[in-house]
Formats: structure tokens, sequence, C-alpha cells
């Protein structure tokens, strides 16, 4: 069994990895931190994990973390991420970053949208981690930054038609919905089941800062600058995304020839799942897996391909994708311990 | 008070009907049928109603609905409705009919997309129901057909900013979300709790019936061909749709621009509420209301403006816009037994 | 129009009394208040309530709401209202107290399940307003303590019963269950939708503080000292309250006879429905309302009687009996301003 | 890997084995079959089994059944079950049934409850498939009757109790809420999204059939006949039982000596989790598992103890304890297959 440690066990993402470490045949969790609830046992805290994760919560020492873990995972928000890594690499461990600090390679980009950054010199090394598209490099890497839940779902489906040069790098317009666990486990008014259940509302429409990170990863997919108009709604629901893509075919270019596309590229991935024609993806299908959904289908009356992505933001566009990195860093099997299957119902 | 009727009782626009005539302080309900309940007390049925409703359900016999009443709201499928709506106003009812059978103007568009029309003699008579754009029609009109609910919530943003040239005819994207109440209250598998809960999906992405309604509209409003692209997506909720519009404004309009349309057409409108700069539409604040409320904002990566319209499809995409084009077409008030708002939570 | 305040609008109750209280024929809001949105408009925190209500919340200033308003509803936690109703009867305001702090007759009662009591002279004079069995009293009176919402939903079934003797007054078992709205509206982890949604469990098992409230009115229908085994739970939804309550008939009492002592009491009363015999209480029928259902069933294994009763925990439970003791004080219809039905679905 | 097989796999429960038998590391699913479906591949109809069920559904044929498989489940309604059972047995194969057919050791007791019982000569033959109290009978068996979801959440805490004669027989009290799973796969009105969310109600409260089973394990266990009060709710969620049991304890008998016979019953069981004072079983922390949580406390007005136990329907209530059941009668680890945490959240 490889020793890992989490940083911040309190959020969503946090308690996730717990679930998916505790089944995992070949990780062992041996410390996990929260200030919040330093000192008392996780499953006090987690009910669901009880007899399943023995430990208790501990303070957030680098040090520590890396003497006992062979691989940290960061749970932590965005800022408190870039001050720990290079402690805990400087320590000897190795870092999956679920939070935003080593995702953008352009520090202006980073400190635009979010805060300077008091770790550039790390944002060379980190490898993106958006497994089936940087598979080589993550083995390799001391650093991962782990994409973002709304940006697994777009780039998925964007990246190799973009590639391909099947449709057009204008005008892209993804359209999506996530549950309120995407919004992380703070106490906060707005997101009390007495404001989500039975609403749905767009929010962040004139820049979420997912952007930056899609136009990124589409750019350099695309091979030019890709301008993404993007538009993120809240559900009445815990878990799960689905973007609508609208996108322009190239002339001549049919639905199958996409659908061909995404075949030739993830016809081996066992965590990508393409629908026949006729079906759709829906969140409830993926809901707790690793898995993406993609589907696809033309809109007669104006000629745009509209595409369809459904994952689970908390695995697959969070904590399964920090695992499915692990995996490949540690030279395990990829798939090792994200291998459940949705609920019906 | 005015005797009205209700053909089909059974589903839930024709409860949500009961609803609203119950609490309608000049309508009185004096005939409303179902097959499936005939003969059964309604409140027995619809326990909400109990105390509100003294009715039992009766046979469908349009000669007997137009003798008691003045006005027969059809809540029936298409198609049922073609066939009743003749009889009754041969016998001397006027008509709101909530179905699809008299919404679009030209036969061959309604048998591409429906079936053969029955009564197409009666397609130039109806008067299409979107109250705040035909009110000047409504009130003299035998035949009123009311607007579905997808229909609304586009119909409603688009036509003053079109009519006004103020965006671009081409390359309109309506992404649209309802509750499950618009599926209607069908026994069918799709349609369970366990179906519908923590999930999110899209359906009807190649042709949704509403497409041809929304185009009819919009052309006449932008005075040339229409051609929309709609996604209409299912929420894991009851009541609600929200429509979030990507429009392509033209050279130098603003999204004040667009704004100052809407405030000159909609000011003084008691169910459109403009909402201000930085506030979404949330279909929580709208729920079992006949309100529309309408939001805008301008993507800064592609300069769309975004469009938001929430409305609840059962009240303002259905049974209450059929009371306020009843209110109408009576000479009531326009805004008589609609004046409820909705909870928090 | 009797000019109306509310002390704590930003609660669920506060938002719930603005929403009837806009609805009123009779009632005008002429102030509300709220530490945490003092400045603001109403309807830039409570979006549903835009264009109903026009004022900005303000600062809790006794004597202000006292020189504003007739009556002023008090919608602050407990503690809270007893602080601020001697001012506010000291300047002629009369008032009814949506929190515990007068609904328990006997101070070392009140002192022993939450707080030393600072107004303890008032506990005499405060009528306890449930209006259904005090409506002598309600009228004349200057304070008004409106009853829990659970135990609005336990008296109601059993106080007819206790009275006229026809169940035993020992062994009496509530076992209820409330949407999540009555936690009420406060940032806390454990009422996120994450923690609610797919839920259900019970809470204060050992002594909730409702029960107090339910032994000393049931004992004082008994005529004798009520032990009352109360268990509440918590419910995956915003509203309702349903009580499933155990009793023993006396030797040869019937369900019948319940059923006989509910109609003789409660036959003309505009908000208690007694279901006919095979239907049963659901919290949906009810929601919104100020109504409570009411039905009974046997045991056969057993011999125990059932009750059942459901309301909505923020109207008939909070905000709208509130409503319904202000328009016995005011003289106005009782059922004033609380007509609505529930939604379907 | 050792060939089993499902009849009934178009409910809830046949596909909740699916998923089960999926992830099971030593048991394959090899035919699986549905009147309603037959010839369609598994995954097109339940979209989260694709690339993890590669079958087709196939017609109910018990030879072929029993030909390819070493055990067969029956997923299929009561009546169905025992007209398949007899063939299956006859043609060599082991069977565990999910319905009720076999559950009740006295056919009259049956016969009253259900139906006339067609094969009455396999009750003597059929072990009662609670394994945590039936393990010495159940390797050997070769017809295994599942218990019911209800009356597992009920036995688990009440049969050690009795059996130590720590509380009294007379007098339980178990009231039970259910999410909607529980009611099965079938279209039918009452089933809708639109009846479920936001609703809480009581029904079959004079009998529900799960009374007689539970009353027939609960007298075995007391030695003496034992009738229950029962009345079951409907939750508006998917999955989870939660029932709050009322007992009275024997004179001198306290909550820990309560929870000390749990514990020297229960204490190595890996699906029985016994929480600490304090902790009460919420249905979100068993959802999707086989585990059954624990927990009770003392009433301080009345004396009585509160017992209270969540568990999954589908899981442990049905199809987990069917898998447990299989793991144990095929000589496996008897948790195999059945290690999954619940989400949080």
């Amino acid at each position: 069994m490889i020793p890992v440690a989490i940083l911040g066990g309190s959020g969503y993402t946090g308690v996730e990895l717990m679930r998916l470490v505790a089944g995992h045949p070949q990780l062992e969790l041996v410390k996990v931190t929260s200030r919040q609830y330093e000192g008392r046992p996780v499953a006090s805290v987690f009910g669901a994990l009880e007899g399943a994760v023995a430990l208790n919560f501990c303070a957030p020492d680098p040090k520590a973390l890396a003497q006992a873990a062979k691989l940290v995972f960061l749970a932590v928000p965005h800022q408190t991420a870039m001050d720990s890594a290079p402690d805990l690499l400087a320590a000897g461990a190795r870092v999956v970053d679920l939070s935003a600090d080593f995702r953008l390679r352009d520090q202006a980009v980073y400190e635009k949208w979010y805060a300077p950054h008091t770790a550039p010199e790390l944002l060379k090394e980190a490898v993106y981690g958006l497994c089936e598209h940087y598979r080589g490099e993550i083995p390799a890497a001391r650093l991962v930054a782990n994409p973002g839940c709304y940006v697994t779902s777009v780039l998925m489906p964007l990246i190799p038609l973009l590639k391909q040069g099947l449709i057009s790098a204008d005008g892209i317009i993804a359209d999506s919905a996530s549950g309120v666990s995407g919004a992380g486990r703070k106490a906060k008014e707005g997101l009390l089941h007495g404001e989500i259940a039975e609403n749905f509302k767009a929010y962040s429409v004139t820049g979420h800062r997912h952007t930056p990170e899609m136009e990124q990863e589409l750019s350099l997919a695309a091979g030019q600058e890709i301008r993404l108009t993007f538009t993120p709604h809240l559900l009445p629901m815990d878990r799960g995304i689905l973007s609508t893509i609208y996108v322009s075919p190239m002339d001549g270019v049919t639905e199958g020839d996409l659908r061909s596309a995404w075949e030739a590229v993830y016809h081996a991935e066992p965590f990508v799942r393409i629908l026949p024609k006729g079906s759709l993806p829906a969140t409830k299908e993926v809901r707790g897996t690793n898995r993406v959904q993609l589907g696809l289908a033309t809109d007669p009356r104006s000629g745009l391909i509209k595409l369809f992505a459904a994952l689970d933001n908390l695995t697959k566009g969070a904590s399964g994708q920090a695992v499915q990195n692990a995996n490949l860093m540690l030279g395990l099997e990829e798939t090792a311990g994200l291998g459940e299957l949705a609920l019906t119902p």
C-alpha cells in the first residue's frame, strides 16, 4: 500500500478523496488535515466514512505530510494551495493540486483572474492533469494541476475536434449547469436547501474563473487563440455537470465526422463513454463515477452541431480525476479504485 | 360571477386552471371534464382543491359546456383540442385553447410538426394569446391560442429587440430548461421521481415542437425569416423554465440599448419584471405566479449578449396566461386572480 | 388599510409574513427591520417580493415601529423577542410574537428549556394564539404568543379528543417530520442542500423545545398532566410538517367517535380539513396555505388509533397563523389574506 | 467467476443487482430477463451500466437460466416468483428470491395477505435470508427468501433485544419512512416526480404487507406472539429507509443495556454500524451501501426507548442483501462486492 495524504479534508472534494482512497486497492490514507475539525475523528464529521477511515483530522503541517506520504492531494482553496505546494515538493512529496493555482501557465493570466501568485516558479513545472490528453507527462510529474470541473466537461468534447480542425475556432458557446456541490461545503445562505431546491438560475455570466482555463487548453488544441462564451448555471441537485456546447462545423464536416474524431481518440479510454446516435448524456448515469459521457446532434434549423458532456463535478470533475492522476504518477493501473458505477435510481 | 368551464381537468394545466379560477374574484368554474375521473369529486383526485372546488368531473360534452359556460378552457392534448373547438364555438362559447392546435398560422407547418389538421378554417380566426403583444386583438377574439411554455420564455425577451432591429436575426440560440411538470401528468417511466431527481439532460435536441411556434412569432417581429437553434433540457424539479438566449447585437448596440428597448415596451406590464443590472432571473422567484423575469448581460469574451427569462411553465407558461387571456376576452381587469407571489423558500 | 410592521424580516418567517401581508386586502406593511440588511431594498434580498414590497429594511427601533404601525409581528429569535415586546406594548402597539418567548405560561418551565426570562410580567397577559381554540381571548389581546410549528400539528388533532376524554392521557407518541425551512434561514453547514437532499434523520430526540409547549396545552385540554413522547425528523424538502400520533382510545371508543369529536369542533373551521376515511394528509396539499389536514385510522394489530396532521410549518405553523391572529385582533375577517391554495404539483 | 442470472431485470431491484454483480470480483452475470425489454441491450435501458453489462435482455426461460447459471436471483413481483422457483430448483439452480413469496413460513398467513400459494411445498425448505441472524442455515440453502426492506430495518434493531428479553414484547411501534424507489419502477401517476417532490405522507396505515413478516420474525425472537404497530411513510427522495421504533424497556433495563446487547451480537458484523451515543442514523450515510446504521436514545418524558435504523431500501433492503446471501451460499467472502461507501454529499 502506498501512503497518501490529503491537505484539506473538510470540504466536498476532500471527503470525496477520502471515499475514493478508502476503496482503492493500493493507496492508504495516512493523514488528512482540517483546521476546522483538528483532533476530531473523520467519521464523526462524515458518517458515511465510519469504519472505512479510522483517522482523526490533524493540523496542516506540510513537512509532516511529506514525511508520512509519498503523494499529497491538495483539496484546499486557491491561494492556500500555492502556499503549501513548494514545501511539500521540497520535502519530497509529489503533489496533485485540486485548486486552480497551477492550472494557468501564464502568471499574468492567473493574477488577472485570481490574485498575486506566490509560487510562480512552479507554473512551468506543473503538468495539467487532464489525463486523457496529458497522459505522457503525468507519470513523471512532481506537481499535477488537476483540471476544473466545468473545464473538464468542456475540454473533453472539444479538444479532439479542434485539434483536427473539424470545427470553427470562433463562436463556440458552452452553456453549462452544475449541481450545488460544485460551490463547496460552505455555510452560506445561498447554498441552503431552501435557496437551491426547485430553483434554476445562471450565475457569473460575465466571467467565471474557469473561462481562462478553458481558453488556454482550447487554444493549445486549436493552435490559435480561442475566445469562449461560457455560461454556468446552478442546478437543484447535489452532483453533476452537463455542458451543452454549440459549435460550427467546417465546410463539409458532418456530425459523423465529429463522432469519428471522438472515437479515434477515445475508443479505448475507460472513462469516456461516447453515446450512440439518439442517446444523450444524463448526469445521473455518471453520478459518483469517474466517467464522462459524450453525445452530439446536428441542429436542423441552423446547421450548428450541439455537443453534450456529462460528468460528476466531484469525481471526474475533481477528486476522481485526482486519483486517476495519482494512479498515473505512482505507476498504478490508471483505473485502480475508480471502477464504481452510478446508482439507478 | 362569469361561468367558465375546463375541458380536460386531469392534467397539470387543468388542475392549475382550477386553482387559479378558484381564487379568481369574477370567474366561477361550473364544469370540468375528465374521461379518466368522470363522476369523481375533483377534491378526491386533487386534495389541494378540497373545499375550493366542489364539482365532480363530468364527461366531455362540448354542447353542455357551451350552454353552462361563457368561456371554455381547452386543457386537452393537441388533436383533441381541434376536435372540440368548432363545436364549442358553434354553440356560442368562447375558447382559450392551451394546446398547440391553433398556434401555428400555416396549416402546412402544423401538419409537418404535428398531424393533419381537422379544423383548418379556424387557423385564421384564432388569435395568438401572448397577451403583452396581442392585447389589441384578444378582447374580441372567439378563439385564443395560448402560447407554449418554452415559447413564452423565448418570445418575451426577443420580440422587442427584433422589432427594433437591435440584434441580428441570424444565429440566435435559445438554451432552455424546464421542470418536469412541463411533460404533463402522464404515467410514464421517464417521469418517475427516480428518473428525474438528481438528473439533468437535454432532449428533443434536433426538433422540439415548440420550435416552429417560436420561429413564426420571431419572424413576424423581425420582419424576416428566423431560424432558431433551440435546445430544451429537463430539470430535477417540478415547475419553472429558464431560457438562456445568445444574441448578437447590431453594430454599436449595447446591453443598455437592449435594456431600454425592454423598458420601453414592458415598463407598465404587471407581469414582466426587468431585473436590475447584476441580478439574474431565478425560477423559484416566479414559481406559481404569472410573472416573467428578464435579465441580460454582455459576454466580455465574445461580445454576444446573453438574455435570461424565467417563468413558471404551468402559470405564465400555460394556465396563468390562459386566465390572463380570459380576463382580456371578458373585459375584466387583466390581472384579476393572478396576483399571487412565489413562496420563499 | 391598517399599518403593520415586522421586527426581523430576514428569516423565513419574516419573508413569509411579507408575502402574506402583501396579498392582504386590509393590511399594509409600513416597516420591516433587519440588522443584516439594513438600508437594502427588500426586493434585492427576496426577489419574489419585487414589485410587491417597496420598502427598504430598516434598523430595529421599537418606538419607531410602534409609531408607524398598529400591530407588530415579532419574527426574531427567542430572547430577542422578549427584549422588544415590552417597549412595543408600552409605545401602544399590539404584538404577535412568533418566537417561543411568551408561549409557556410558567416562567420556570421557560427558563428550564430556554434561558432567563426578562419580561416575566407579560407571561400572564400573553394569549396563546392557537386561533381555533383561543378565539375568544385573542381579539382583546395586546400580546399574542403564536404557537410553534410542530406544536400546532400536534395540538390540533389532540385537543378535542383529550377535552372529551376519548383517548388515554398516557402514552401518547407524536412522531413528526419537518421540511428544512423549520430550521430557519441560517448559514449552517447542516442546512446546506448537500446535507439535506436525499437524507432523512431524526434529531433532538431526547428533548426538543417544542415538547413543554405541547405538554402545557395538552395538559390543559386533558385536565391532567400529560407527558408526551415526541420525536422530530428532518425531511429533504423545504416546507411541510406531518405528525403521526399514536393514541390509545378509551374503552369502547372507536375511530368514528374520534372523527365525530373532530367534526363537532372543527366542522365550520375554514382552515381545518378533516379528510374522509381512507384519505391521509399530505404536506404538498397544504403547502403555502394556512390549512391543517387531519386524518385518522385504527391499527388492526394493536387497537391504537393513528392520527395524522399536515400543515406548512411557515404558514399555519408560523406566519399564516400570525396573520390569522392579527385578523382576529384587528376585527378583520379571520380568513382575510389567507385564501391561497397549494400548487399541484 | 461463478455464473449467475437475474429473473426480472427491468425494475429497480433488478438494475441494482446488475450494478452490484458488475462490481463483484467473483460473480459474472450471464443472463438477465425482461419481457418488456426482451432483445434490447441492457445499457440502452440503464445507461449507468454501459460498458459494464454487455448483455441483451432475454426472455424468461427458467431452464435456460438454470443451465447457464449456478444461482438465480428472482427480482420479479410476488406470484411470478413462486411460479418460477420450482422449475429453477428442479433444473439445478440455487435461488435467492427478492419477492415476498417464500418469506412467510405459514401458508395461511401468506394467503391472507397476498394470494393463493402455488408452491407451498417450498415454504419449509426456504431459508429466511436475514444474513446476520440466519448465517448458519444460508450456506446450505437451495432457496433463500430475501427479507423485505422495511422488515430488515425493523428486525435488525429489535431481534437482539427481544431475544434477551430486554424490552417488552407488547406495544412496539415502528414508524418508518422510505424513499420512492421502494415502490418500484412502475409507470404510475402516484410515483411521478410531481407527486413525490416536496411531499410527505403516510400510506397503507391499516395493514402494510410487511407487517406479518415482521411479526413472524419478531415473535420467533421473543418466543411469544408479537403484534406490531407499523406505519410506513413515503419520502420525497429516491433511496433510503429510516425506522423510528418505540420500545418499553423491562424494569431496570437501561439504554446502555440495549446498546450492550447490540454490541454483543453485532460488534463483528461488517454491515452493521452501531452509532455512538448522541449520533443518529441518517439515510444519506448508507445510500447505495449494504450497511445498516443503528442508534438509540431514551425519551426523558416517557421512559420509552427510541431505536433508529437506517438502510438503503434497494441495497441492504433488497439487492445488496441478496448478494450477501449469494456470497454465503456460494462459499465466498460475505462482503465480496459489497464494499462501497455512500457518497458525500
